[in-house]
C-alpha cells in the first residue's frame, strides 16, 4: 500500500496504558508543509485543543497525541503540561514545537504523571522512522474495537487518514481525533477550504449519542513532496478517505450493532436537510426502533415532527422509505413489512426522507442503541 | 379528600384495551366555564391536536381522551373520526361539541375503528356522574405503571390534575397528556397566564429521551363554582400539584429506576438556565452515569460545554454539586467519592450547577437512561 511521502514518526507506551501504546507522533520534519484544523466547539475545551487552537493552525507539520489521559479541567498546571509534552514530542521528530499539534484523548480531571512521561519521551529521541500509520491510528485508540486507516491516490500523491473515537473513554468521555496526511502540494488556503467543506459533510454529520467530547480533533497536514495535484479530485479523493473514517467511527459506535444512514433529500436547503437528519439520527426512539429491527416509520415521523419551528415542513408532502421501499405515506402489507424487518436487522440500514420542498440534501451517519452502550456507560463506578 | 366541584365524567372500555378504560370523559356542562391549553407543537401533530387547537381554548368545558390509538398521520378520514369522537362524547356530558378538548395517545398510522367506537359510545348516553379522577388518571394511561393525581386547595377551590406519559405507547410514540380541573373562579385571561407560567416550569421542564410526541396535550378547565380565590395562591398551588405530577412522570420514565433534577443557577438569565439544564438531563452520558451511581462529574461539565455559542460560560467560574456537596473544582476524597455514589443509588438524585455569571436559575427534572429503556423500546417487532 502506498503512503504519503514525507512523514516520520514514532509510536509508544509511556506507561499511561497498560501493554498498548500510548504516544503517537507523526511529523513531516522538512520541506514546506501546510495543514488545516478544527477543533471541539466545548466550553470544557481541554488543554490541548487550547494549546493547538491558540498556534497558527495552518503551519503545523504534524500532530502529537497521548492516549489514556485528556487532559481536561486540569487548569494552570494542565496547560503547562500540555506545553511540555509539546516541547518534547517536537524533539522526537526534529519540529520546533509550535509546528506540532497537540491532542489528548482518556479520562478528564486528572493531571499527566509528567514524572513518568517525560522521561519515557526522552528515551525516544533519534528514534524517529519512516511514519507507520497503523501504528498510529492503534496508539490513538481507547475503547475503539479496531483501527481505523483509510489511504486513497490523487495524481501521484498518496492521503492517509486515521481516526478514534466510539463513544466515550476510559469510560469518561467521547473523543473523535482524526488526521490526515498526505504528500501532495496543496496552498495552505486551498486546504482549508476543502478541509472544512469535508468535515462539514463527514465528521460534523455523525452523532452515536449527542454527546460533545471536550477534545475533538480533526486535521489535515501536506508534506507537498508529491507536487500539486488537482484540487478538485484531491477534494473527492479526502471525501471517500473521511466518509469510509466516519462509517466505521459509526459501526464501531459504543454498543453499536447497526450503522445507519439517514439520506434526507427535497429540503428547503442543506442546512434544514441536516437538522431534520440530526434529529432522527439522535432519536432514542429511532435507535432503539432500528435495534429491535422494526420498520416504525412512526417514529420518522415523530423525530421531523419535533423541529416544530421549520413551519415549511408539510406532514402531507413528507415520504419515508427503508432502504429505497417506501413506507409512508403508502400503506405498506404485512409482507413487506416482515421484509423491511428483516432489512433493519442487518449490518447497515438506510433510511431516506423526502420532505418535498425544494432541493436541500444532507446525509448523516449514527448507530443503533442498545443494551451494550448501557452496559459500556453505567456499569462502571469510580 | 376533596375534589373541585360541577364536573361529570365518564370512563369505559370501547374495546381498544384489553381490560381496561380506554376511554375517558370529564366536563363542566352548567355555569360560566373558563379553561387554558397548550399542545404538542410538533409538526406531524395528530387530528385530535389539529381540532382542539382550532377550537376556542378559553372556552372548553372539559375533555375527552381515547387511549391505546393516537388517530395520528390519518389524514382526512382522522380528522372526520376525531370530530364523530368529539360529538358522540359531547352527548356523554351534555355539552355542545366545541366545547370539548379532543385527545388522543397510543399507536400512530392506524385509523379509530369507528365501527366499534360508536356504538360503544352511544351505550354512555345518559350514565355520566360526578366525575372519578382516579379512574379518568386510569383510563388515559398506556404503558404507565401508575396512575398519577394530585389535589391541591386554594381557600374554599379544588385543583385536581391528572397526568400520563412515560416515554411511549404501544410501544410507538411518547405522549404526555395532562388536565387540571378545579371549582374556583379564574377569568380566561388569567387562567391562561397563570398556566403557561405554571407549564413552562413544569412540564416543559421535563424530559424522559428528548423526543417529542405528536399528542402531547395540557389543559386547565375552572368550573368557578367555589367562587373566586387568591390568584397567587392560587398559582403556586396548581405548580405544586404540576410539580408533582411531573416528578411522578419523570420517575415513571420507561425504563428509568431514579428521577434527575438538575437545577442551574448563576446563570446570564432564567432561559440559559433552562438551556444548560437540558443539555445536562438529555446526555445520555450523564443519564448512564446516574444509572450507574457514578459521580462522574466529568460528563458534567462535558454536557455544560456541548453549549459552544453561550461564550459567557466559562469552565473556572462553573461550579458542580450533588445533592448540595460540591465535586468541581474542589478536590474530592475516595471517601467522598464513596459516600456520592451511594447518594446516586438512591430513588432521587439532584445536581446542582452554578454557573458563577448572574442570577438566572431554572430547575428541570429527567430520569436515568437504563437496559429496561432498551428493552421495552427495541424488543418489539411490528
Amino acid at each position: 500500500m502506498s503512503q504519503p511521502a514525507g512523514f516520520v514518526g514514532v509510536t509508544a507506551n509511556l506507561g499511561l496504558k497498560e501493554g498498548a501504546d500510548d504516544f503517537a507522533v507523526v511529523a513531516a520534519p522538512a520541506g514546506s508543509v501546510t495543514s488545516a484544523a478544527v477543533f471541539t466547539r466545548s466550553r470544557f475545551a481541554g488543554a490541548s485543543v487550547l494549546l493547538s487552537r491558540a498556534s497558527d493552525v495552518s503551519a503545523f507539520r504534524g500532530v502529537v497525541t497521548i492516549s489514556k489521559n485528556a487532559n481536561v479541567a486540569t487548569g494552570a498546571t494542565g496547560e503547562a503540561n500540555a506545553r511540555e509534552v509539546r516541547r518534547l514530542a517536537a524533539e522526537v521528530v526534529g519540529v520546533r514545537p509550535e509546528e506540532l499539534l497537540v491532542a489528548s484523548t482518556g479520562v478528564i480531571g486528572v493531571q499527566y504523571p509528567m514524572e513518568v512521561i517525560t522521561p519515557a519521551i526522552e528515551k525516544l529521541y533519534g528514534t524517529a522512522a519512516e511514519a507507520d500509520f497503523e501504528a498510529i491510528a492503534t496508539a490513538i485508540m481507547t475503547t475503539d474495537t479496531i483501527a481505523k486507516v483509510e489511504t486513497r491516490t490523487v495524481g501521484g500523491a498518496t492521503i492517509t487518514g486515521v481516526a478514534k473515537g466510539v463513544g466515550m473513554i476510559e469510560p469518561d468521555m467521547a473523543t473523535m481525533l482524526t488526521y490526515f496526511f498526505t504528500d501532495a502540494e496543496v496552498s495552505a488556503a486551498d486546504l482549508d477550504a476543502v478541509f472544512r467543506r469535508v468535515v462539514d459533510r463527514t465528521y460534523n454529520a455523525v452523532s452515536i449519542d449527542t454527546d460533545t467530547s471536550t477534545s475533538d480533533t480533526a486535521a489535515i497536514f501536506a508534506s507537498g513532496e508529491a507536487g500539486p495535484v488537482d484540487l478538485a479530485e484531491f477534494e473527492a479523493q479526502l471525501y471517500d478517505a473521511a466518509l469510509a473514517l466516519v462509517k466505521k467511527i459509526a459501526s464501531d459506535g459504543e454498543g453499536a450493532s447497526t450503522l445507519i444512514e439517514v439520506s434526507v433529500s427535497g429540503a428547503r436547503d442543506d442546512a434544514q436537510a441536516k437538522r431534520v437528519g440530526k434529529a432522527i439520527v439522535n432519536s432514542p426512539l429511532v435507535k432503539t426502533a432500528v435495534h429491535g429491527a422494526d420498520p416504525n416509520w412512526g417514529r420518522i415521523a415523530m423525530a421531523i415532527g419535533k423541529l416544530h419551528d421549520e413551519t415549511d415542513i408539510d406532514p402531507e408532502r413528507v415520504r419515508i422509505a427503508f432502504g429505497g421501499t417506501e413506507i409512508y405515506p403508502v400503506q405498506v402489507s404485512e409482507d413487506l413489512l416482515a421484509d423491511l424487518s428483516t432489512y433493519l436487522s442487518g449490518d447497515e440500514v438506510s433510511i431516506e426522507v423526502d420532505l418535498g420542498i425544494a432541493s436541500g440534501e444532507f446525509t448523516v451517519y449514527g448507530c443503533d442503541l442498545t443494551e451494550g452502550y448501557i452496559r459500556i456507560n453505567a456499569d462502571y463506578t469510580t
